[in-house]
């Protein structure tokens, strides 16, 4: 792990950049709106991890009432346990008995659940669980719309259900029903349209599950784009949003639903970025490229700055364009930029710099959290 | 830092996934290759270390006769040190206060020079090191066609030397003339004009420079893409190659020269992947997307299965695509990856896994090395 980039109590010109930044005011606005909204709707929050990667902000999520966590991968949810954190769902098929192995060992730790979608991999994980003495739950995971993972809709979730009520080490919890590309659709009728579909795909596979004599204690799913839609529906019971805490420049391009004006949630998370050479009056190069942004989903916009569009990167830079003279920057000069995508650009940092007050005169570094499970990556 | 995936002596088998694989056999060939070839062209190696990261990388270079490593960000050059590197060029602008302390402070315990292109971030430098009591050498960076930093080709240098040549702590040592751009032009023909292009730049440099009493120790460049042609110009005397240690897929579309029927260099860098669910029979999930594998430079092949398309990758998924039900994968099915690019996939993972005779039955991890730079972004 590499030092951090500045120390508590330095003022924003005190960090070296490219530098990951959290907000502190927004970011906990964003946590107290979610937990209001789940409030409202009156369903369960289990946020994910694959987000932040962090057990301190895990336990804020916890301390305004969340039940848990969920991650993707078994080496995340063990620096979850690690960390504190009790209830840690994978929201992911496991896979490869090595992981199973560590999986159900990490289950005499915490309370372990993880998604399935394969009869073999199942009866695996009982066999792993019963060497470990522990006890997992399952869910099982439907397609029901996003064309990755899980078994298809209706009938096959109940093979899978009975097999998990079948092994004294497993219980069987219910579905993971999660339409990951429904988030990222960007008008508020074709997210509707998109849940909706998922709904009944899951309530049909609830009416076979019924009838097989299988109840499930939960129902899981949505995200940051969707989360009120499947909170509303009366299908799910809880919601797997992760992105609203820091929120990034592909999200900001949904739009908002007709009955409210603006987005719940502000962006809390920037990267700082350095001007380091001007060769010529129509750009400028700074320290941020591939390996401080990820740009999978879209370039990075500069905050309070329209008149800028960062493009060219490369590993370690990034260009500034710029419309005007007026625009020009110099050398030194900071900007402040909204990732394109959240998650896989924390995942390129080894530090959070948590700032209170940001965009203020008298901003100051509050604090300074490792991303824990960074590069958590089995 | 995240656990190792494996343990040394490990087969194949029994390496959580996904995991970086160095072929150490072929890495070790490719290292052989590049030390004859500098040594037939009669120039100074010293090998970019953006790529690996790695200190015991490294010494192998160094061990093989190369002078020194360079690397980009002071927080890579301080782990390089550390690490017992003695000689580091960061072969990149250095801006900001804090940053031109640490590469001062660093510059009393190992050799260290820094590229420039502007005259007040030189005035700083000088005084940093000044404060510090150490000295550091300076390469003048001249834009020879990548369109990135560097001042023009001319008599901009000249000043910028004069400047570090007046400074008792900075020495001036010559130029940076890296054309970043050319080491992807796919044909030889393209690459031969774009150095000859830039050769022709950094020779009308050289020239106002002797004119103004400036002798250049060393004349810095060159790539993987196009050593051989820096190489043999005249013009160069120190090349700065990384990626050659690794080769990626990107690499691997550059047409070899005409007076050889291959690229010198051999695929050694791999991520090996895991088939996660197969819920259809027309694609199989795995579990390396964007958090396992950067696509900046386009998507992983599969060594040893033209049948199989890797596509749609989110953060922890991929998808390969096959062409018949031959192809077909089962779950838990490994996959070997050749990455798109191997410097910023290299930077998500904590560790090497080493493995001696890979592809052949009895593979064994022989090394896990921790990738010691990774996140060093300052």
């Amino acid at each position: 792990m590499s030092l951090p980039p500045t120390q508590i109590g330095a003022p924003l010109s005190e960090i070296d950049t490219p530098a990951l930044i959290i907000d502190l005011d927004a970011f906990e606005r964003n946590l107290d709106t979610m937990a209001t909204a789940v409030g409202k709707l009156g369903v369960r929050l289990r946020p994910h991890a694959k987000t932040h990667k962090s057990p301190i902000i895990a336990a804020k999520q916890i301390a305004r009432g969340a039940v848990g966590m969920c991650c993707q991968k078994v080496a995340e949810a063990e620096i979850l346990v690690a960390g504190g954190v009790s209830d840690v769902l994978v929201s992911n098929e496991v896979v490869g008995l090595r992981k199973l192995e560590r999986l159900a060992s990490l289950a005499r730790h915490a309370r372990i659940s993880v998604c399935v979608d394969n009869s073999i991999v199942l009866e695996q994980l009982a066999l792993a669980a019963e060497r470990a003495g522990s006890q997992i739950e399952v869910l099982v995971e439907v397609d029901v719309g996003a064309g990755r993972c899980g078994v298809r809709p209706g009938p096959a979730a109940a093979g899978l259900a009975r097999q998990a009520a079948g092994s004294r080490f497993l219980s069987f919890g219910g579905l993971q029903a999660y339409h990951g590309s429904a988030q990222h659709l960007r008008t508020p009728e074709e997210r509707r349209a998109a849940i909706a579909s998922a709904a009944n795909a899951t309530m049909e596979t609830l009416r076979v599950l019924k009838e097989a004599g299988f109840q499930c204690r939960t129902i899981g799913g949505a995200g940051t784009g969707t989360f009120e839609l499947e909170g509303a529906s009366g299908v799910w019971n809880e919601l797997q949003a992760g992105s609203y805490i820091f929120m990034d420049a592909d999200y900001a391009k949904n739009v908002a639903d007709g009955t409210r004006n603006a987005n719940l949630f502000e962006h809390a998370l920037f990267v700082i970025a350095t001007v380091m050479s001007t060769p010529s009056g129509e750009r400028a190069v700074i320290d941020a490229g591939h390996k401080a942004l990820s740009n999978d989903s879209g370039f990075p916009v500069v905050l309070g700055r329209p008149d800028l569009r960062y493009h060219r990167p490369s590993d370690e830079h990034g260009l500034l364009d710029f419309d005007s003279a007026s625009s020009r920057l110099a050398i030194g000069d900071k900007v402040t930029l909204i990732p394109g995508h959240c998650d896989p650009t924390v995942n390129l940092y080894d530090w959070y710099v948590g700032v209170r007050g940001f965009n203020k005169p008298d901003a100051r570094v509050e604090a300074l959290w490792p991303i824990a499970a960074r590069g958590a990556v089995t």
